[in-house]
Order: C-alpha cells, then sequence, then structure tokens
C-alpha cells in the first residue's frame, strides 16, 4: 500500500500503537508537542540526510537508513560524553512512498533508538519531492558535558576504529564496485558504528577533557578541537587506522582518504599520556579498536601530519564542506 | 555571494557572532551539540516546510519565510500553554542559493525567536535539491501543560482570530490573483500570526484545560479535541470568524473553507460556560479577536456543523492529510 492511499493520520496512528511506554515521556507521538522532564543537563543536536545527496535509495534497505539517522545523531551526542534520551523526527516523504518502505525505517530507526536507551517521542512528517529525514536528538550528560575544548598539549590523541572507510565506501557505491572489499567498506558508509561503550566509560571515568566525533573527516574534525582548545596537533600517518579492505583497495601507505573522508563517526579524543595503560584497557573491555595517532602541541606550532619518514605531508583537501565546489 | 562560494563553515561563523549571548544556553551554535539547562517540564514540537510543497519562493521573501518557519512550530508550544524556549534549525539549502537570502532568512526567524523570548541554539546545514526548512521547538509550561484532552461537556468552544483566511491565500496565490482582498488572505497564509499573548493568559490564569492550534482546517484540529477528551462538538457555522476578506471573495455564508483550511494557526479550546466574560476581558486586554463558536457535547452526539436555520452541514472534505490525493 502507498502512503496517499493510507494517509498520514492511519499512518501516525499506526506508528503510535508500536512505541513502547517510556516512563520519562510524560506524552509523545500524536500531540500538538511531546512533554518530558529533562533533569540535570541535556545536550541537544540535530541533522539531516536527503535522498540524492546524502544517499540513494538503491545503495540501501530503509531499515539501514532508519539506523543511520539515528547513528550520526547519537555520535554527536557520545561526543558530548552523553547519553542519548528522546528523538524527534522530520519525515519528507513522497506521497507514492510504499508503506512497508516507511514501516522498515521506522523499524531501523527504533531498533538504534532502543539499543541506545532513547524513545522517539515526536515528530512531523509531509509530503516531499524525495525522501528527506531530519532528526533531533536529545542527551542527558550524567558525569558533565565533555566539549571540543579543553586538550592540553602534551595530550597523546586517540580515535577509535579505522578511518576512512565511510568515504571509500561512498565511492565504491557511486562507481558500482561489487567485490568484497567494496562491500566491506560501503556497510561503513551506509551503517556506522556508534562508539556508545567507549564514550560511556569515558564519560564515566573522567578520562577525556575534550572529544569530537570525526563526521567531517579526521584533518576537519581534529582541526576543530585544536582551534577550541588553542592548541596544535602532530599526526602520525603511519598510525592511523586503516582497515584491511581499506588496505586492499588503496593500499597501506594511503592516508589521504583516511585523514580526509567524511562520515566514520569515530570519536577522537586528547588524552593525558599517564593514562595509556588506562585507554589500552578501555579499548579491551569496550570491544573497540582505539589509536593512539599523534600528540596535541602548542597552537604556534600548528597541525601539522608526519609520514613515515618524520617529514611533513601534504593532504589533498582539508576536509568536507557541504557547500563548497569541486570536492566529491 | 552564493552559498557555495563563501562555504558551510565561514556562513556558520558569521551567524554564530550575530546570535545574542543567552543564559539559559550554556553552549549554542557551533559544537556537535548544544547544551541547556531545562528545568521543569519540557514541551517539544518539530514542524518542517518544503520549496514547492509548503511554499514557492515567488510567492514570498525569505525573511517572511523564516518568521513563519518559527510561527508554525511556536503555534504548536503555544496551544500546550508553554513558552518558546530554545530552537535548532535544521536547514537544506541548493548550493547556488544567494548568501543574502539565507541572512535574510535568519533574520525573519531571529527575529521571531526574539519576540518570543526564545533563542537558536543549534542547527545542521546541507545541501539540497530544494530550500528545506526543519525546525525543533522547546518551550517550558510553567502553568503546566495544557493538553488536546480535557473538553467537558458543556463547555464554549473558542477560537482566536479569523477563520480560511490562510487556504483562501493560499489559492490567491496559486490563482496569481493581487486586488487587494487577495492581498490580505496572502498574508495570512505567508506569515502567520501567532497568539502568544492569549495562550499565556489562558494558561497562568488557569482558564483552560484542552487546546490546539488550527493547523490542519478547524474540523479536522476540533476532531483532535473530541477524539482526545471522549467527547462531541456542535459548531454554529453562523459564528464562524471570518474576515473581511474572506467574505469579499467568498462571501459571507461560505463556511467550507474555515471550517477546512489548513495554516491558520489559530488556538482552539472549550471553556466552561460560567467565564464568557473572562474570556470578553481576555480578547480586550490581549487585543486579540476571541469568537464563540459553539459548545462541547457528549461523544455519542458526535461533531455538528449547524447552519443558520439550525441544520447539520455537510462539509466537501473533512480536513488536511499532507499524502491523500485529490485534496489540494
Amino acid at each position: 500500500m502507498k502512503l496517499h492511499d493510507l494517509g498520514e493520520f492511519p499512518f501516525l496512528r499506526r506508528l503510535r500503537e508500536r512505541l513502547p511506554a517510556d516512563p520519562r515521556v510524560l506524552l509523545g507521538v500524536g500531540g500538538d508537542c511531546a512533554v518530558v522532564a529533562l533533569p540535570g543537563t541535556t545536550v541537544l543536536t540535530t541533522d539531516a540526510m536527503i535522498e540524492g545527496v546524502h544517499f540513494r535509495r538503491e545503495w540501501t534497505t530503509l531499515t539501514r537508513l532508519g539506523e543511520k539517522a539515528f547513528a550520526i545523531n547519537a555520535s554527536d551526542i557520545l561526543a558530548m560524553g552523553g547519553e542519548p534520551t528522546c528523538a524527534l523526527l522530520s519525515l519528507g516523504v513522497p506521497p507514492d512512498t510504499e508503506v512497508e518502505d516507511l514501516d522498515a525505517f521506522f523499524d531501523g530507526f527504533l531498533h538504534a533508538a532502543s539499543d541506545c536507551g532513547a524513545a522517539l517521542i515526536g515528530g512531523n512528517m509531509s509530503a516531499a519531492p524525495c525522501l528527506m529525514i531530519s532528526v533531533t536528538l536529545l542527551g542527558q550528560t550524567v558525569h558533565g558535558v565533555i566539549t571540543r575544548a579543553g586538550a592540553k598539549v602534551g595530550d597523546d590523541i586517540y580515535v577509535t576504529g579505522t578511518l576512512g572507510d565511510a568515504a571509500l565506501g561512498l565511492r565504491m557505491l557511486q562507481e558500482g564496485r561489487t567485490d568484497s572489499s567494496a562491500e566491506d567498506v560501503k556497510g561503513r558508509f551506509l551503517c556506522p558504528t556508534i562508539r556508545f561503550a567507549v564514550s560511556r566509560e569515558l564519560a564515566a571515568r573522567h578520562l577525556v577533557h575534550a572529544m569530537i566525533d570525526v563526521s567531517d573527516g579526521l584533518l576537519q574534525d581534529l582541526g576543530h578541537l585544536c582551534e577550541a582548545g588553542h592548541v596544535g596537533a602532530v599526526v602520525e600517518a603511519p598510525t592511523l587506522p586503516l582497515s584491511l579492505a581499506y588496505q586492499a583497495v588503496l593500499g597501506k601507505n594511503h592516508w589521504d582518504t583516511a585523514l580526509t573522508g567524511g562520515e566514520d563517526y569515530e570519536l577522537l579524543f586528547p588524552v593525558a599520556q599517564d593514562q595509556r595503560e588506562t585507554i589500552g584497557q578501555l579499548a579491551q573491555t569496550s570491544h573497540c579498536p582505539i589509536t593512539r595517532i599523534g600528540r596535541i602541541v602548542s597552537q604556534s606550532e600548528g597541525l601539522t601530519i608526519r609520514g613515515p619518514d618524520g617529514t611533513p605531508l601534504t593532504v589533498a583537501r582539508a576536509g568536507f564542506d557541504h557547500f563548497r565546489q569541486g570536492q566529491k
């Protein structure tokens, strides 16, 4: 059945019936507003995915799209040391969309939200020329807010997971590649893994004083961290964590994509040098690779990437800007 | 200058510099998340406007569009008896958009927000095939939450302002009409007046036990109010408040558009009969027309519209659903 046959209100009624009850939500989907009590400090973020810009329907399933729509917002909350609590979903939907597809989208979104303990509390659905998904996610910061500022000269710089896979995956999708390495990195683009366990431990144990998620490319996001903290950074390119699939496609000495590719949604954070052992243990207990890739230096030294022989590397572009021409 | 020449980050930096400081906002536009403290009960809503679906660029100025984007969300907050506090703005923007146009949009949005005492605390901007505006607005309810439920049999039904103007204005825009009556109603569509003073008084004086804003047409929204309150309603069509421009174009005995037209953003609320004098005074002090249009009856009596001779009227359609075909 198509959405224009079912109609907006019957669809929302069906949706409301499948939402689990949540004690934090005084009034959820269905009224003029959602009503919640949000004690303490609340962190909020909003991010959008637009068909033809951020994804193509033929690349993915609606379930994965729903998961990703939640994940890219949750990643911002985790980067602040927060835990996702409530989501609002503003959907633009072509009227001839199959209700089953929309159901699948909500399957993915609600599953991802539930994994983080978050509830869908409200939203909006309207006709649109293409599928447009805008999520607002709220989170709570039980152990204090971690901002981008706070890096200290001498800190080690760590990053979770591997870098550049999502950007490479996007290229593989655009080029229609289907070999096994391509499939691996495509998955990283289509449904990023967010680092809930790592973020929670870092926050609860007050191990980090600055954090950001890598969404616009490592260099650009590290640049934001340096700007906010009035520091510089040195990154040792050979230490950058590259997946086997990435190395198979691009080679193990190709760092440009790892440095500048967007949508990795890994966590990037400086930590005092005397915590190396602790971070090593955290990587073990959270089952998440955490790699030391460089160190924080003084602001006057700027941001440097060093190659295998210790000399500075020149990188093709600084990172992703949605509006600058000739980037993608 | 076009946005793709300036770039996303320089634009956001310029925007950040023009935002006023706000003691409620611990961290605003620019980080991974906004950080706020939200004591008490928080109400939240999200609503979107999409170019080609909700507006055409040639119909309006970007300043008015910004004002409307805020207003349609604020209206939901007011309907809950709340006061807007914090807004997040998710924008999809064609890369060849003029920076001046985007500045004008923010002029309108920030002006409307400031009028209500609300702050823009965060957002997201991404490339899009058309202009897409999704707003999430938070509000506080100092005097308790007013929901859709709570109407009591015997209550009078009131509505602010006049009805049907926005729907008629949209038709005039679509038909390219430019006479003075057309101009009046077009303005109602392009930039609705929200009823901040009325909502605040109703909430502070605990005069209402149910409320909704008329965004999908009086009949449909009154239907929601009846459904939530397990009551019915009788509306006296001849008492419906019609503007002079509406009467000039459609005649004073045409009620269909007033009953079913969307986007009025007037407040609809039942009040105990013994409060008629109080409501009359409130209309005076708030400089806002408030009209008694009917009364709440038992659920078994359903929802009836009565014509001048007291017999039930049949209405062409129940109201607006974004996805049902053949409506607009």
